[in-house]
């Protein structure tokens, strides 16, 4: 791995060599043989001047063919669009497919996108402006109108003659989907399907007709994890009435994917973990917010036990046990939240029912409760030789447990109910908030019980 | 989607009533009709009676197909396996992908393997023991050799009258690999470029020859990577000699996507998310061990402050802070350690350097201990009018935060540089052991001060 490295720094350094001495053809030939992705990383590498070389020896197709494969950074690319002359940009944007286009476009302002339309050919200006239409979280959000429709009347050789001319401007080729007159989807038909049978077959013999369709309106991880559950390479979208819109591909389904489990990820560790900025100071800046509010929650907790002062005074062997009942509370609470955002996050149709779950982590809770408790008024006992005092570590425990168990499930749930992300609800602030909860359980128990074990 | 649900669960019972009622042909009819996810999706639904009456009148073919688009849950499929007649079972797997088979047979008994392989056509079965020689989670463990492979000196129409030929056993005839007569890979075309090509053109007159390509020991996150990255259909694999030997499809690559997210998301929470079994006791026998060893680290914890019982008794008001800087210091952790695993995890030529990322995250554990410091020495100072225990405080915190962030970023680098997956240095793990370090730093300072707080 290492050596390949060296190798590819090395041929990037070349390649960069032939842009800067204005070695357009040479540069050109090395350049265009390249992989779309491999291009994409090489234009990322560069500085703005080295970029303005770039836009002078590249035309705006053979940028936007690279230009679709960029995924990320999506605001940073828009800085890129405004180096470049309007019209050149506008031209790259047209060439681009549509969705991709459509991603970028969100993350200008409201002029500049004006602009680049109006610089656009016409249809195609009409299109990007549907799309920016939608939700972008949304099936529509999401979708490319770059497919291929065609009549089911055809037969297999007019279809493929058909690929033939449309092929350039078609995101995939390998799905063909049926319409009818008004639109309306009426089979799919796979290239392999089109290569397997003869030419004078109708299309409407060898056609799926139940189509596995999405509507507009889904949210994108719905819609992604359809194709993964189907393994297919497109799925089509349709509107309100049934018609033929859209169709979402299988690259676009991952980066769904990755980005859901990303945020997923991010929300657990109270954290956006997709900035990876190297920055340290950029990084502390992302970072105190959550830190700070966290820390005026955890002083309501210091609030509190502060409010306890003379029952620690006298008996200051309860703040040995503060640290070991909210931790291990919080290690519960955690665990419970993972679990219910990642229930919470499975399709529609899998999703356990809310009653069923909260009664299922009630339960899991005190068993988990229980036995750590058990075990924990066992070593106590032992240790200060001081059963009294085991036994309201120990219930303590178990009650917190049970307790963070319980918010760590219910917290996300009232959220997905309310509309919100369920993964919003942090594993920092859902152990911040079962610091309180132990501590005011914890310091109730010892209250009834101080005379037993302090005798 | 309610409504979508009831209609697809009456017209599984209507399906299950002719499966029961031995309306053969009027079931064969409708069931495959269906897409293989959904008789996968039927197929699972059903007790072991009702099974053994799909077997009777479904052929391995016919289970086969289905059977493909089954990722999860391989350790139930044997049992599905040993519950059919070894011959039906033996042709079902013949008839499968044969990487998806070789997932199955990973999960058998060795003789059950022997058995089926013995069971099998001769030329599958060596395929399939080669395949089961690789590691599970490299190139080799998760590609198909399934695919098509042609020579370069073939022309266009030559290629698609092959590919016409060989579709119903590839697993993808989108991609077509061209290689010498030593098997050796000299460049690749999708279909799209034959159809859009005239039939006479030499396929080496239009294919491309700077093949992307992967080892079969490579890891499979960075497979998975390459195909997002390049939004690939398939990956050819290549072995020690350059020789071509098998290709990876994007549909595995998603599920190694997904896998490996939630495998780092169950890290941080020290939970196995992806087991959901609704049954809270199961639930609570996974969580527990994880639980139990974190309270053993706690109680290392406990003792800690025990020893300082004394300095505890002189000033109870150092108790009230505790569980606000443990607590702070292990949310600092937890989020140190989210983007460190995070990063760690990106593919090898985009990690950052070691000494890079720890020398950042001490700087970032610096700044932000200083400023939640700063916060909250002010908020204690004016609170308690105390400024000396405030100034203790803040210095705890500010230095309990760095320490929190070094080891939350330190330990799954150690990890790494060890071979180890680095998303098992769990959330509460790290938070634990921070409640620790934090209670032995805040005591240490508080016993320099405390003849200047309590004067």
């Amino acid at each position: 791995m290492e050596k390949n490295n060296n190798r590819a720094e090395i041929s990037r350094a070349q390649l960069l060599r032939t842009l800067e001495n204005g070695e357009t053809k040479v540069f050109r030939k090395r350049f265009l043989d390249m992989h779309f992705y491999d291009q994409a990383q090489f234009y990322l590498s560069l500085d703005e001047a080295q970029r303005q070389k770039l836009y002078r020896v590249l035309n705006p197709h053979e940028m936007g063919d690279f230009f679709d494969t960029i995924e990320d950074d999506l605001p940073q690319m828009s800085d890129l669009l405004r180096e470049m002359a309007p019209q050149y940009a506008a031209d790259l944007l047209n060439d681009m497919f549509d969705d991709n286009a459509a991603d970028i476009l969100e993350h200008l302002p409201k002029e500049d996108v004006n602009r680049y339309l109006s610089l656009m050919s016409k249809p195609d200006a009409i299109e990007l402006r549907k799309l920016l239409h939608y939700d972008t979280e949304t099936a529509g959000g999401i979708m490319t109108t770059d497919f291929v429709s065609l009549s089911a009347d055809l037969s297999v050789g007019q279809a493929l003659a058909e690929l033939k001319r449309e092929a350039a401007e078609a995101e995939t080729i390998y799905y063909v989907y049926l319409v009818d007159a008004d639109q309306l989807l009426v089979g799919v038909i796979t290239l392999r399907d089109l290569i397997v049978n003869d030419n004078h077959t109708k299309l409407a013999d060898v056609m799926t007709v139940n189509v596995i369709t999405t509507s507009v309106h889904d949210e994108q991880a719905d819609v992604a994890q359809k194709i993964r559950d189907y393994n297919f390479i497109a799925l089509p979208v349709v509107d309100d009435d049934q018609k033929l819109v859209g169709i979402i591909t299988v690259d676009d389904a991952i980066e769904v994917i990755d980005d859901e489990a990303s945020s997923d990820y991010s929300g657990l560790a109270g954290v956006d973990v997709d900035d990876v900025s190297e920055n340290p100071f950029k990084s502390a800046s992302k970072r105190l917010p959550w830190l700070i509010t966290l820390l005026f929650l955890g002083m309501s907790t210091a609030t509190l036990i502060n409010h306890y002062e003379s029952l620690l005074s006298e008996a200051s062997i309860l703040a040995v046990f503060i640290s070991l009942i909210t931790g291990t509370a919080g290690n519960a609470g955690t665990q419970s939240l993972a679990v219910a955002v990642r229930r919470l996050a499975l399709g529609n149709d899998k999703k356990p029912r809310l009653f069923k779950l909260v009664f299922g982590e009630i339960l899991t809770g005190v068993v988990t409760g229980v036995i750590t408790g058990l075990t924990v008024m066992v070593i106590v006992g032992i240790w200060k030789q001081n059963l009294m005092l085991g036994l309201t570590i120990g219930l303590a425990m178990a009650a917190a447990i049970t307790v963070a168990n319980l918010a760590g499930s219910l917290i996300p749930m009232l959220m997905d109910k309310l509309g919100f992300d369920p993964a919003v609800a942090s594993g920092p602030f859902i152990t911040t908030l079962s610091d309180l909860t132990s501590v005011l359980i914890y310091f109730s128990i010892a209250q009834l019980f101080i005379r037993a074990f302090i005798g």
